[in-house]
């Protein structure tokens, strides 16, 4: 059980204390856990962290009556309990009056791509996120299926007590806000005893090198180890524990596990497809157990994959942060029969925003491409529409498990020019790049076929909707009057307003490329391409800026924006994962010598102008990334676009150091995630480095593309 | 739509602020309404009020950016809202700013049996929850069921601008915590509008008199009323609204309904009854309003029904709470074909809890005899066990939707003396004196003979746990070395413990009777009832009361308690209920002059000296019942059985004037409901006149007796 490896960015202090979730793939559930003074737990389908107190930690003292219990800092009143902890270490001990808390400055926390782990004083408590490709159900086998959908995480909960001279009780407990407790503690249970809560969700625990662990539960922690053995339904506080002699290290290994049966979303009515592989969360709990170790080797290969990866400790640590809140956020369905894939938009838990999409592709498409195919597929059959101008796609497909009527979005309204407004003409480009990403990465010729008529369809539209040089200036008729925004929905006007946008023109020269590349008129989209791009160039300002805005009267006009260089991560992709030949026209494409140059040496003018600024109006005062200069409103996911396409793409001034301007702002983003988003795990708008928004959230793990590139 | 005849309790002002129950039987859910300042709103399966913001109101003004919307002070910042609106009808009015509340004391509430309407400046807005019997599913035919398990409730909501010069809006909304909310407002709907949350509750309204009503959603009220025909799918407060002319009087009539599709309760798994008889929440809601006008002549009928039974005002308002608390958290289930009946324990959720059983019991047995025989049978096949002394049965049948293992209940503990555990010797008296009460009012030989053998065990059992003179003495061995309870669990030591209790000794003298009623070993029951009853009336004191614990140095010694009646209630009722012969029978046992004459006596002067005491330990300070004169925690549902049983049984000293100590009882018992339970509805433990538990509870529907006993 020794770990000698610790894989992962350790943490002290209170820079270890922030929520992480913790979860399996597909099962829209988390454990979320980490913040100091904070509740979180067990959650499913919330776009928060659930309310539950946890106490990990040990009891000390042979009497009942006077045993001192100290947990990890994992609940409400935590920091008033290390306190005290602190008083009694060091003067007469008050012992037997409550829970006490380990001081965070005594704790550490390893946190890697697969594995979370605190330690302190002996006690370790680590939690296995392990992330494993998702088969395709299609062609899948029922068992390695049934393996790779199980909703449920891996705990260990090792207590060291080689050193000591009295046994101690370590314990895992969890404080519901209600009772309605299942125990699981019969024979039935081989030596395993857990607890479950509604059958939905629950604990079963083991311990490997010892005695049964015992169960407990009443109406607080205290009582409950006092009352072990006969756990009371009434109780609240339901928990396992396991005493371990002087002179032993032992290990409790805990499965958390989700089970929601039946229907579980509205209008369109489907079940979780994990529910036709398991019989029941008991059947879950269990299986979990029995995979338990082999579950943890595949976690620390993940943090080893994260470890080896050549990235900055504040790099590790924003990836690792980013693909826990993504895999948190997936719900992987079954509607008739047939796969279902569900992103759910954090904190607003709309279903497969489709802006996100096109942004989690790059991690997707490297562990499951047959999601994104199914994504696509379900836009193009319900949620797609037909306005003036022709096809486009809805913003998303619903909202807490409720299915939008087909063609439209939960998000989207008339009549508006700013937030709620229709996205038409980026959806439109969403879905063209998502799936020319797909079809480069998988070289899909079926999917193509499937689809070639409506590309041809997106193509028309996409011409219908731009001026003759192919920037958007016609707004949709679903607007009735408003008009469209774009994905930086909460930013200024400098992002927000999609007629004229710099961004958006950016994202449209892209999509034309994406069409190219499927095939779809080929040379006419490289020529529309080409005017588009010689039209946006030829806007440059003396200073080299591009403004955000084409309107001279605009207040967007003068911000100077770093997601102008976004739509270069398109053809990057494209260069990077499409096999060779097509692989090859990606990289001619971005060639400053080839038919886009004079766009290209236009982005590399501006991000080098915005970046070389002696107001360093795009960087906050702690080194952070902002993204529009007249914004205090900065979106992590799109910030990792930013730096992976000026790292590896741009030609920069040598007056500018990516590397040094870099190096500050992913520790001050770090710092963001865990102090400015502590509540809410990974989040993604950031207002001067404070989540007030998209909190709780799975887009970040765009940061995966500091991996992508570097792998090649 | 004129209501000429205002059935009910008429409130204003502040007295006309507190929750209350408004629910269909069997279904386990309420929309609970009426306190000012505070969310309620449609909740199932909780033990508190939902956490909804209820808007009933009218948005006044023709332009929409200056409209005024003025609610019933339903929600939270209504008190702020209401000063607001105060100073708007004096000073300049600033309006559009927001919602306005009614103040309180324009406000009247009509507080019925069957119906509960507020009304203020021409708006009525008025909630039907009609009572009607629960066929027996055994024998009913599938229409009379559907039409009887229907989960919804009716309101009304009616606007009179018959004065008015300008359209006035009305509207109903609610605001969610969470979006996820699908509207009904497609064609298939007839003309009906409404909403849904997660397909488990909605409300659909319908215009009787007008053109269709008009959806609305949005983040808050004004915009959803602004937005008014597009609601958003992202809103998180959906309302449905209607426009009135000048001239006219228009009504708005609303179904609220509920709908929980499948398995419901865990380790044993059943479903909601209704939802074999409604294929969906769409079903349920389409066929509540289909019969609302029905409902509402069902309603008014219990509200005529409750006017007519020569009760005061407080009396009424008392009864009609606590029948709404009561429906509320009735739970009809479905297990494997057959029915299975849970009223669920207020605030506490636990299932069945025998020891309110058998207060329940004089109410249910004139709605639904049935569902007693349903609960008797449950506890005797599941719920019942063995100790040393023989056969007893359980406190409850679980908690919180989850069924306890057989032979157990949630809420009983080894090892204690106080809350928590057992009631071994009481619920084996509830059990039978239930029984009993069920076999009186149905003269069921069908449910004796099953049980002859079970009721012959209960004697055996409770001869073992007494001394020589019959009184409880031996505690059960599930205790292990703790000692039993009473019902009475949270009071001190005059009513709390078991062993050597006054009021439990009279319910096992009881408890013979009705052992001796059923035909078990009648002449040796009646002897030990007179045994027991010559020894506890042999324990009178020389002032005439009697120790609340036959045990000198015990706490409770001195402690004047009037649960020492309560026994009296059931031969009462079988005097009352039963056929002639036995209710004769019954009759001579309450004789002063019969065999149990020495204790009947020895309870009349034990009240006559309680009640006739010049330091008045058993009245609060506000004219409010003190149990138990040592304890400031007294019970709703125990003072309605001692008042019962006091003004139609005892024969009291000519210096105690019950009439007028009830009188003002009433108003004080009143004013706690009001006042010091507002948040949580009907509730039973009152704290100097404060709900501090059992809050939010069915069990006061004790106050039935008042009827049951007026009406013969």
């Amino acid at each position: 059980m020794q770990d000698k490896s610790r894989m992962g960015v350790r943490l002290t202090g209170a820079e270890a204390s922030f929520h992480a979730h913790h979860s399996p793939v597909g099962a829209f559930g988390s454990f979320t856990c980490g913040l100091a003074g904070a509740r979180g737990g067990l959650g499913f389908e919330l776009g928060k962290p659930a309310n539950q107190d946890i106490y990990v930690g040990v009891q000390r003292g042979s009497q009942e009556g006077s045993a001192e219990i100290v947990c990890l800092p994992f609940f409400v009143g935590s920091e008033d309990a290390a306190a005290r902890y602190l008083v009694e270490q060091t003067n007469a001990p008050q012992k037997g009056s409550g829970v006490l808390a380990f001081p965070l400055d005594r704790m550490t926390r390893d946190y890697g791509f697969g594995s979370d782990r605190f330690s302190v004083e002996g006690l370790e408590f680590a939690l296995y996120t392990p992330v494993e490709p998702l088969p395709d159900p299609a062609s899948a086998t029922r068992g390695a299926l049934r393996d790779a959908l199980l909703p449920a995480v891996i705990a260990t909960l090792t207590l060291d007590n080689t050193g000591g001279t009295e046994a101690i009780t370590a314990f895992f407990a969890l404080a519901f806000e209600e009772s309605g407790i299942e125990f699981l503690n019969g024979e039935e249970h081989r030596g395993r005893v857990g607890f479950t809560w509604r059958d939905k969700l629950g604990v079963l625990g083991e311990s490997s090198d010892g005695p049964e662990p015992f169960l407990f539960s009443r109406f607080s922690l205290p009582d409950g180890l006092r009352g072990r053995g006969a756990p009371h339904r009434l109780g609240t506080v339901p928990g396992i524990g396991f005493t371990v002699p002087p002179g032993k290290r032992r290990t409790l290994t805990l499965a958390l596990g989700w089970y929601l049966a039946g229907k579980v979303t509205t209008r369109v009515e489907t079940s979780y497809l994990y529910a036709s592989h398991y019989a029941s969360l008991r059947d879950v709990l269990t299986h979990a157990l029995d995979r338990a170790n082999e579950l943890r080797e595949s976690a620390r290969r993940f943090d080893a994959f994260g470890a080896s990866r050549s990235l900055s400790a504040d790099r590790q640590f924003l990836m690792a942060h980013a693909i826990r809140s993504y895999q948190g956020s997936t719900q992987l369905l079954e509607l008739k029969g047939r796969p279902l894939w569900v992103v759910n938009e954090g904190e607003y838990c709309m279903l497969n925003t489709l802006d996100l999409t096109v942004d989690h592709v790059f991690w997707e498409l490297a562990q499951n491409p047959w999601v994104v195919k199914n994504t696509l597929d379900t836009f193009a059959r319900w949620y797609s529409y037909t306005d003036q101008c022709g096809v486009s796609f809805c913003h998303d497909m619903g909202v807490h498990n409720s299915f939008s009527p087909p063609e439209t979005s939960s998000y989207e309204l008339s009549g508006l020019t700013g937030c709620f407004s229709f996205m038409t003409q980026e959806e439109l480009c969403n879905w063209v790049l998502t799936g020319a990403c797909y079809w480069a990465k998988t070289a899909d010729g079926g999917w193509l076929l499937q689809h070639r008529a409506l590309l041809q369809r997106c193509l028309t539209s996409m011409i219908a909707r731009a001026d003759q040089h192919g920037i958007m200036t016609v707004d949709s008729s679903r607007c009735a009057g408003g008009s469209e925004i774009t994905t930086y929905d909460s930013l200024d006007a400098s992002l927000g307003q999609a007629r004229n946008n710099l961004y958006l023109a950016l994202k449209c020269w892209a999509t034309y490329l994406a069409l190219a590349l499927l095939g779809i008129e080929r040379e006419a989209c490289l020529e529309r391409a080409s005017a588009l791009g010689n039209a946006v160039a030829a806007r440059a300002l003396p200073s080299g800026l591009l403004p955000a805005v084409f309107e001279a009267d605009s207040k967007g006009y003068s911000a100077r924006i770093l997601p102008a260089s976004e739509a270069l991560v398109y053809p990057m992709y494209w260069a990077r994962h499409a096999r060779s030949a097509v692989a090859e026209t990606a990289r001619a494409w971005l060639s400053r010598d080839g038919r886009f140059g004079a766009l290209l040496r236009a982005i590399d003018a501006h991000i080098s102008a915005a970046l070389d600024d002696p107001e360093q109006r795009n960087v906050f005062p702690d080194g952070g990334i902002r993204l529009s200069s007249t914004s205090d409103n900065s979106w992590m996911s799109k910030i990792a676009i930013f730096q992976h396409v000026a790292e590896r793409e741009l030609e920069l001034d040598p007056s500018v150091s990516v590397s040094a301007l870099f190096q500050r702002a992913d520790r001050a983003h770090a710092v963001w995630q865990r102090r400015g988003s502590a509540q809410f795990a990974c989040s993604d708008q950031f207002l001067c480095g404070v989540a007030e928004g998209s909190r709780y959230y799975p887009r970040c793990v765009t940061t995966w593309l500091w991996i992508d590139a570097a792998s090649q």
